[in-house]
């Protein structure tokens, strides 16, 4: 329990833990010092990756009509809390459940953290607090479901969704994620996904795709074999989400070189964020040519998904690539976003803000490239399909259950009056008039 | 002076503090590294804080009518420079005055801060720099004065309203601090108030309260009984403002540590990101089951309240509690913001935003709450009670001088017609047409 | 490679580097404990700094006409994205050659990074990781291609604008950058520019100023002598990009003090820190003031624009000064500010989101401010007139070439209906009607 703010000299000397007591009694900070910056990576990399939270929001609420954008926040702000007492109650002990068969195991416990005022022969001195672990690793699993509900945005109905993500974020990512991160099978077989371009992003792709075809485009928006568009309300909100995801995905995937004790590692953390930066700009400017050559008109949508399928692309393998491979890994994901975009459509299947694109497409492509360094084409294979059957299956099952038991879609008039006057009874812009 | 950016490794010999020349002169890094680590805390922790500031903005602007936004933003710009001039020419040292009779220090000064280069042998090795800590505690300050512009919005005038805020972060707020935070009184007592639940939120709340009384609410807000709607111009804005302000929080929270150089406090620090996280997601999760309940509707802005009033709750202890005692502590603030709402409306105090029950009464239960982890109930309600009374009495005698000299409400055309083009003519948003 | 997040203990022994290790073949801790603080400098630093695109994007957004908004933002994340590749391809080399003439290195090559896993016997231990250095500094040239877009905007054509950033921010920037970072002529006369209020921030005015002359005022922007005043769309995100771009300051000026792992050093950012609050603070109360005075009603974008001229004046200096020579010279910026921006307007040039007086006018007095504290005013005169004609009269050079190959200026009609369905073919914010 700390008292006081601030003490006088003499009150610090007897009441805090002080050089000279370290001296005696304490590992010295030689010691230590690797601990606590692995820990400190942690808690500036999580504080990144939950601002990635707020990234999601506003790209979503910016990319959906007016009046739905009260619904498209209150998703993302109850998925993110939904996820994180989820990833407490029983994901994290899932996903790192120590010793287990390799598969699944059967760990069900909420998260406990170390105790207050760890002592230093109690702590993992060569790894990290386990408490900024666990806040590090559950940003991870809330991006999951973001990706989700921008996909399912404009028509599904809140309750349902948020039942979704208990299951995605509690099993689903959870399970998945300790075939891996875990130590599971897919690492015994020699798999590679750094920070989740598969493990992370593609899976709430497909969690993302099942929805989009069990709920169905939004009315009118295949009609007479066209694909009528609609336009996001707020492009400025959703430039800013881009930017905030951006800034976020330092920390997700700088983080995830999991040290900074030493020079090794703390240069390693360096070499990712410059990488980081180049695949989103090489996405960036890759869509923005890309669509003033198709279009003969710049997309800002696209170059925003373009920016965000370069970082999805970069994330299987930030460290290894030079910054030119780093760049030629996120034009790739550019093209593939301006390339899948109207694909989907083609085919029919309505995904608001393109999040199957950015983060299902580019993040396949992601973790293929790895194998241009590790050469192990059959270990990253193997993984994006083993990720992709095991999420795409269970969430058709949950996605259907959910369908016959409550039903997932709102009702037509909702649809066409909007979400947030019929599900809330509110409105995200209330003082302007619309179009 | 550094006369260039980028010197060659010959240069950098001489010029630049070397390990080499830090052998010799210098203490070893092993001393000095937990003073680095806790200036560094300090330093991450202040611009954390800071950003709550855009937090604010962003959530009040959000939910006042687009008519006064231009206004609102105006005002909290200007309470924010005011309170970090006010800080730093009585405020710091008022604050924490060093010995003192622990109830009001005659210490007018303006902060000094260490001069540039600074020797080791000079520093508080067992603390941080003054600059880093100053840096810190001034966001505090403006964090109260921020909830008391959202209290007041969309009625009172500017000047008067800034004035209040020059008292109330020049000497408000520095003294009452004082009391526990400077090592006065109520430290003595035995209070315990972390990162300051009662001391900078529920002090924001009762100088709102006083402030909404003399001031009385905005026109039209209550007729014939019944408690009129007047929603917030961009729910998109408010749920950016939450998620700024959950962001910042962790500066809040974990910078209040104070130390970040040994095990103990570093993974301490962890312990109070992940029980803060926990806290505001039951906050949110709390008000989104309730207001389904109660209005078989969920209400965003109650979940943006509830995420808030849960980070306040936790905020006078968010270290010594699991994280499920975070989620039960963070949940009631939840269940406050719900009921309190319209508590105040039915008693016809008009706060904008919502701020009362965020600050003040999730603040009192935080800080109640301590007394579960402490057993000192009567440190607890002592505290409460001192600071309420002061807060709250010197606060109506300011308001009401206000009132008497220069008046402290816009006349009721500038009320109708906005304060934006009445006292600042401009608009926030000239382009679009009112609804 | 990493192939797991999480690995048991026995695992961890093996395959990481580990205290155990390192103690024997490794330096110790103590040795690396700087070359690890300054890494990490860089890198929050940097992320801060990269964040300050966002606050540009915003702010600029903000600050236009609501039909030209999209095109604002697409050109702001396409001037990121096209400096983080053109400073990666010629600019970081060109900008510290090493050794070199002092005005000019031939030395186009593109940027390479330390391998993976560097061992600290190849890192250069009393500065930091080359990874780390070159992503802090490319988020600088990108600021100063923002400042241009600010200028320009409403009536500029897309690509001319970028292939302009093309020039700035691979040779224009990199070129004069090496003149005193780089270790040039002017850093041996003694010129002084802590992180760059000439270097970034005036040559950023310079290249916008030469724009507007050749590209002339917006379409009845000045009539029958006359200032139309074309009021911003939206001020809450012109606020917002101001409160992001003064948190991206502290790592702007904070990191520029390239070392944190000596206890003069962590104590030299602390003090960065709390100047740089000081003159934001200063120069906002400042336009506040006068803006009250002067027309006897506040001015929000005054008051906006008077915080970042503090935040510009300061960064010649941020170290220096105390706290009350931190206030005066950002209250001097705030002064510049109110002053300069109708005097832009009389002289018909016509910079749409004041961008010349805040980072070409305040910056220019912040670079001559420091000889206070060196007495040097040659050098400082000498700088500020050597970055003024190159830049000026290359960008003259070069937008007169635009102009004569390809046009810089939207058509008329273009102009009218603005350039989000000319040039881009879609909305910012289609759902809205305008006034």
């Amino acid at each position: 329990m700390k008292l006081t703010k601030y003490l006088s000299v003499g009150a610090a000397l007897t009441l805090l833990p002080t050089f000279a007591l370290a001296q005696d009694a304490a590992p010295s900070f030689d010691e230590i010092g690797p601990y606590i910056m692995t820990t400190l990576l942690f808690l500036v990399g999580g504080f990144l990756v939950f601002w990635m939270a707020a990234g999601f929001a506003m790209l979503e609420a910016g990319l959906v009509r007016s009046k739905n954008v009260a619904m498209q926040l209150t998703k993302n702000i109850a998925l993110f809390s939904i996820a994180a007492i989820m990833y407490w109650l029983v994901g994290f002990n899932l996903m790192y459940p120590g010793d287990f068969n390799g598969y699944f195991a059967l760990n069900f416990v909420p998260t406990v953290l170390e105790p207050v005022g760890l002592s230093a022969s109690d702590a993992a001195l060569d790894y990290a607090s386990v408490a900024s672990d666990f806040f590090f690793q559950l940003m991870f699993v809330a991006a999951t479901a973001s990706i989700v509900s921008g996909a399912l945005a404009e028509r599904i109905k809140l309750w349902p969704f948020l039942i979704f993500v208990v299951i995605l974020t509690g099993l689903m990512y959870p399970i998945s994620g300790s075939w891996q991160w875990g130590g599971g099978w897919l690492s015994e077989l020699g798999f590679s996904d750094f920070a989740g371009s598969t493990i992370v992003h593609s899976v709430g792709g497909w969690a993302a795709l099942a929805g989009a075809l069990i709920l169905g485009p939004r009315l009118g928006k295949y009609k007479d074999g066209k694909t009528v568009p609609m336009p996001g309300s707020n492009l400025a909100l959703a430039t800013l989400g881009t930017f905030i995801l951006w800034l976020g995905w330092f920390g997700f995937n700088g983080g995830s070189q999991l040290a900074a004790g030493t020079v090794g590692d703390i240069t390693d953390v360096g070499r990712i964020f410059a990488n980081t930066n180049m695949a989103a700009s090489a996405g960036a400017v890759t869509a923005l040519i890309l669509t003033q050559i198709l279009y003969k008109k710049v997309d800002l949508t696209m170059v925003l998904n373009g920016a965000l399928a370069g970082l999805v692309s970069i994330t299987a393998e930030p460290l290894a690539p030079s910054l030119f491979g780093a760049l030629m890994t996120g034009a790739v994901g550019g093209v593939i976003v301006v390339f899948t975009v109207p694909l989907l459509d083609k085919l029919k299947i309505d995904d608001v803000v393109g999040a199957i694109p950015v983060h299902l497409f580019a993040g396949i492509w992601g973790t293929l490239a790895v194998a241009f360094y590790t050469g192990n084409w059959g270990a990253q294979i193997t993984g994006i399909i083993a990720y992709g059957v095991f999420t795409f299956v269970i969430s058709l099952v949950v996605w259907t259950i959910l369908k016959g038991v409550m039903g997932i879609r709102v009702t037509e008039e909702a649809e066409i009056n909007g979400l947030d006057m019929a599900e809330l009874g509110m409105e995200a812009y209330p003082d302007f008039s619309k179009g």
